[in-house]
Order: structure tokens, then sequence, then C-alpha cells
């Protein structure tokens, strides 16, 4: 079997892995696939089919991880782990997450296929949960596998009232045995962990894959901004105390901070204005604000300077504001060495290596707890993701899979 | 009886009609009292009594506008009317609209106490309806007595269905007749109205009164901006079409339009963003934009050049937008005349005459039609009203009732 036909292999596994949706059309209304459900089930066991016939041993873990090996007979061989997370957002696409684990079964059907043998084990998991979209617990599955799995997560419940706990035991689950899930550091290569990009950028130049170099920080702050209401028609414009004209200093200012700087980004997303009356003068207008950047210094630094320009914007304006910083994630470095094998294996295949960093949070936030990790990132259409739009091109897929065998055999 | 005490008795009047309300305790809660309600009932009911004690003949008519008047001797008499609506907003204060028919009738009290005859005849009118809370249907008493009052507005209803047509009826009122409600111009000399200020002005300048020069004219927009929605940690700044950055600019520049030039006020009172999410890029911004001025053709200019400001700013940040004008109303010059006399009246007590523009609309707007119009601003605490902080002061009242006396001395 060639690599080009192992990439239509993938392609239909991914489609066929589409119909594992609370969705009636999932190729119209996007996938629905959460955590320790019928359709997560329906999921691993297609998984396991693909795994199996591919060569691999298979079990489940207690967080619900599908693991299959493709064991070395190196005696003592360490690991490398493939990876993604098999959860969706609701009405999602059909390549984020899932991309990541049928890929490197793919890899492993041609290798097993090519009768292929390797110095080290390769592990493929299907993480459980990494959107947190059921339990609010985003990177459960790999948590669990990197050991930092907390307990008290269990507890935490879905709209229905379901705990995790209850959940992941009507799974077929032991959760009080999570912490048996974690493997040990001396035992494993690295991660790596095939993705969409989720953004427009490798579109944009033209490319199929791309490297990435760090995983964003991110920090979110509330800002509530206090005036006083009055009529529109009777208060003076010196006199007034707008909170909404705050508002939009603030964010004007705050999307400037961000475009001055490229390894910035920054959104306010939400703003709620009350008392919200065409002829009232806003009183109070609360905000969120999110900055990302892949260098943490750079991130505590616009961070100064946003709160520097809020104080003074606001003051400037006689308003009072309350500020908190309600979220601060510590951005990840990928590794070198690996990150550098990969963009070796891209030039082998005759493709220009770009190497970006990740605007997203992705299962490596837990996994580099464990061991280093690395991330091949594949073109999608108009940046499109968490939507049913979600788009690669099946020729993106054999490209990825070219150069992950190039990355396997480099290792 | 003094005029001082006069004053007193007003104040007393004040006080017993703020308990004519929906409201269990007014004091604390607001008035509230709407067009064609029983509170409407109870304070015509007052108001009636009033009059007939300060010597006024008294009848309601087909819009519900209780009408006192106080006749002159002198044959074929022209009249001067006073007057303010008896209505309020919801959880209103205890000044707004009521003041301007309370004053009056104490003003005739005294002079049917002192026995003083005048040239004219002095009608003092309760306007049944000038908020439009009920209704959505501003300045309808006023309308009726200056004879623009539209029949298709008997057709609108209120929350529960119930038609203006039907709730006049209800009232004891012919709403088909209102066409004779109307004053031959011929008769009037013109009309007078004693307002709250509504805002800090007069406070800020520590006088009890003012003059009012024009009315303002305003004018409504909606403007809905529209990016496109995505991920905010993925999208590069410089690639985003963030509709509440561009929201937000808006706002800035028409906030620094309005504060270039004193004759302007203007207001984006309204926001909603979508998804308004706390990590996605805003799609879609709407806003409302309310711009006044007491000279139209700023308004004008004022109005293209935030047009102008609009297209350049939306542009530059690859965002479209729909506009759409959905309101304008012309300002209302007040009589140089009366007005002047009203400043003589003012400086005759001894007080330093101050001249503003209404930035809020009144009766006059609608009294125009039929009449020279003049205005007397009363200051107010704080600058607030629509609301149960509204307050006035007891001295302010006097000034108020001596300015009034003299000035019905001079005309």
């Amino acid at each position: 079997m060639t690599i080009e036909s192992t990439s239509q292999l993938a392609w239909q596994w991914l489609e066929e892995l589409a119909q594992c949706s609370e969705t009636a059309e999932p190729d119209r209304e996007g996938v629905t696939r959460l955590c320790a459900t019928k359709e997560h089930t329906q999921a691993l066991e297609l998984l396991t089919g693909y795994m199996q016939q591919s060569g691999m041993t298979t079990h489940i873990n207690n967080a619900g991880n599908l693991i299959g090996r493709y064991s070395s007979q190196t005696p003592n061989a360490k690991t490398l782990i493939f990876g993604s997370h098999q959860d969706t957002v609701p009405n999602g696409g059909k390549y984020d997450g899932i991309l990541g684990v049928v890929l490197p079964i793919a890899l492993v059907h041609y290798f097993n296929q090519q009768g292929t043998q390797l110095p080290y084990n390769i592990d493929v998991i299907a993480f459980s949960d990494e959107e947190g979209t059921r339990f609010q617990s985003t990177l459960l599955g790999s948590k669990a596998i990197a050991g930092t799995f907390e307990p008290s997560m269990l507890d935490s419940t879905d709209r229905d009232g379901v705990s995790l706990q209850q959940a992941l035991t009507d799974f077929g689950c032991q959760p009080e045995l999570i912490h048996d899930d974690a493997y040990s550091k001396e035992d494993v290569i690295g991660f790596v962990e095939v993705h969409i990009e989720q953004g427009p950028q490798l579109e944009s130049a033209g490319l199929p894959v791309g490297v990435v170099s760090a995983i964003t920080g991110i920090e979110r702050h509330t800002l509530s901004i206090v005036g006083k209401a009055g009529h529109a028609g009777t208060v003076p414009m010196n006199a007034r105390q707008d909170a909404l004209v705050g508002a939009a200093q603030v964010i004007s200012s705050f999307d400037a901070l961000c475009k001055s700087d490229k390894d910035l980004v920054g959104v306010v997303g939400k703003i709620s204005n009350f008392p919200n009356g065409v002829n009232v003068i806003p009183q109070q207008t609360d905000i969120t604000i999110e900055l990302r950047s892949p260098i943490d210094s750079k991130r505590v630094q616009a961070r100064e300077q946003l709160l520097s320009q809020i104080d003074t914007t606001l003051n400037a304006l006689n308003l009072n504001y309350t500020h908190s910083q309600t979220y601060e994630q510590q951005a990840v470095t990928c590794s070198e060495e690996l990150s550098q094998r990969l963009v070796q294996s891209i030039e082998s295949c005759g493709i220009a290596s770009k190497v970006m960093f990740s605007g997203a949070g992705h299962d490596g936030l837990a996994m580099c707890e464990l061991t280093d990790i690395a991330m091949l990132f594949v073109r999608c259409k108009d940046g499109v993701s968490h939507h049913p739009d979600e788009s690669i091109l099946q020729q993106d897929l054999l490209v990825s899979l070219q150069v992950l065998e190039h990355f396997c055999q480099s290792v």
C-alpha cells in the first residue's frame, strides 16, 4: 500500500468518525462529540478497529483515553507519543482534534504494511476531553497521561448535573484510578501533535503545513467602568461621565497596543452597557479583555501598558473603574530539537518550512509537564474552525503523512 | 396671603400630587402617572380643586387635558397659556411636568387673593401626555391644543393592547372630537412653560432659574457594523475584522466631534455585540447615535462630519456597515419678546439672568405651531430627573413664582 493510498484511507476514516456525532446531519450541522457519551464510545470503537488493523495493541485507560501501541522489538525501547483529542465543541468541525489521532494511526498503518521496524514504540492517544465542552474541564485526557490530573475535577458536573466521576464510571472507566494513567517521564521520547491551524496564516502563505514554536500564553481581565447616567440632551458634554466613551477609548488603545507587536494578540470580545437606552448617558460599561503572546515577558509588559492606559484614559474622563485579572496561563515553548526535525522533514518533502506560534491552547499545554512537545499545523480553509465549515485539503493530508514519515525515520 | 405663603401652598400641592402614582411609596420609588389612568383622574381631581379655589373655571377637553381659566373682565380679551404635562416616565420625579401646572395655578391663586385683574385671560393647562410612556405618543396633549393632533395616533396601543381611543373614552373623553380642542391662533398671546432644567447648568452657575432660548433639534441613527468572527488567538491582528474595534473608534470620534462645539451634544447610548464571547472576535456590533443641537444648521453639519468619520474609520478597518437615520426633529426657537420679558422679570427680582438652550424636548415643540413660546427653567438637584431623586429647593419655587408675577404684570 502506497503512502498516497494510506492517506486516502485516513481521509475515509475522518469521514466515518464525523458520523459519531450528536447531530443528525454532521456534514451540515457539524460534529458534536462530547466526553464519555455514546458518540465517544462509537468513535473509540472505530478508532480501535483502525489501530488493530494497523498492527497496534489497544486499551482504554481510566480517564477514557484510547491508547494504541505499535511496539518496537528493541529491548527497553522508549516511546514516542502522538495524539490529540477526540472531543469537539458543540457543532464543531471534522478535523479539530481527531485529525491528530487519525493521521498517526495511518502512519503506523503504513509502517506496518511496509514492515518498518522502529527503535522506539509509537503510542497514539485519542484524548477523551480537551475542549472541556461537557464538564468545563479542559485537557482532562492529557492531564491524566501527564500525571497532573486533579481528582477534584471529578466533582464537576455537566448541565444535567451528572458528575465527571459518574460519567466516566458509566463509560466503563475507573476514575478513582486515573493517577495510574500517568506515563513515566523516563519512558517517553516526546509528544507530537498534528492539528489544524485554526487560523489563516498557512493559507495566506500558500503552505500546507507549519511547525509550532510555542503555544501562546493567555490572560483574561474584566473591566467595569462606572460613570453617571444622565439625560442625553441636558448634560453638557464637558460635564458627562459616559462609561461607554471610556470603554471605547480603552478598546481602541488596547487594539493599537496589540497591533504594535507581532507577538501580541488581544481582543475585547464581550461588552455590556447599562442602562443601554438610546437617549441615556451610559452609567456602567463592562468589558472583557483577553491578551495572548507566545512570549510571557511580552505579555506581562503589554499587560502593564494596558493597565496604565486604562488608568490614564478613565481618570481623564472622570470615570471610576474596577479591574480584575480572571485567568492566566503561561506560554509553552515547543522542543527545539523535535521542532527542528519537523522543519527538516517538511523541507525533505520539498516544501518551504514556516515556524509559527499557536494562538490557541492544545493538549501540549498538559503534555509539556511530562515530556518535550512538538506540533505540526495543517492548513485549514479560511482559517475557520469550531464550525461546520471547517475544511482541509486531501492533498494536505498526504503531505502531513509524508512529513510524519520522514520525522519518524529521523528520530 | 403673601407670595411666600402662596409658594408654600404650591409646595404642598406638589407633595399631594406626587401621591397620585402607581407606585406604593412615591417618595421612595418615584412617581408613575400615565395618561388616562386612575392616577391621572386622581391628579386632575386635585388640580381641579386647586384651580377652583384660585378663582378659575375648569373643564377637561377631548384629549384629557385639564384647562383652568382665570378670566379677564376686558372685553374680547386674548389668552396667555401656561402649562405643562401631568404625566411622568415610569418611576419619575415629583416635579418634571407637574411643576409647570402647579406654579401658574399658584400664581393665579395669588392674583385672585390680591384681587388682581389682568387685561388678558390666563389659561393653565395640565397636558394629558407629553412623555408618551403609555402609548409612545409624545406631546399628545399639546398637539390637541395646537390643532396638530393626528387621528391615526388614536390607534396606538399600550402594552396591554388597549388603544388610545379606548383609553380616552374610558377616561370620559370623546376622542373623535379632539380636533375641537384646538385653540384659535388669534385668541392666544403666547405659551409659557415652567419646567425643571433636567440638567446641571443652573446648579453649576448657582442660579435658581434660567430662560430658554431654543428647544434642541434631535436626530437619531442606527449603525450596524459587520466584521468577521474568528478565534481570538489564531487570527493575526492585521487580518482581523473586529466589529467592536470599529464601534469603539466611531464612538470616540463622535464624542470628540460633539465636544468640539458648545452647541452640540451627542451620545451613543445603546450597543449590542455579537457573538459577545470572551475569546471570539466580534462579528457584528450595533450602536445607536443621537445628536442634538439648538441650531439646526450645526446639527446637519455635524451629521455630515459624523457620516464621513464613520465611512473613513470603518473602511480603514475593512469593516462593512449599514446606517440609517431613524428620527429627526427640528429645533424650535423661543419668542425673543417673551423671553426678553422673562429675563427682565428675573433681573427685577435681583437675580442674574442666564439664557440657555433646552437639550430635552418639551410641550413647546407642539405649542410653537399655535403661538409664540417661552420657557422658564428651574434649578434641580444634581441635574437629575426621570428618577425618584429628582429634587428642587423650596426657595427656588418662591423665586419662580415671583418671576412669573413680574412677567404677568409686564405682558
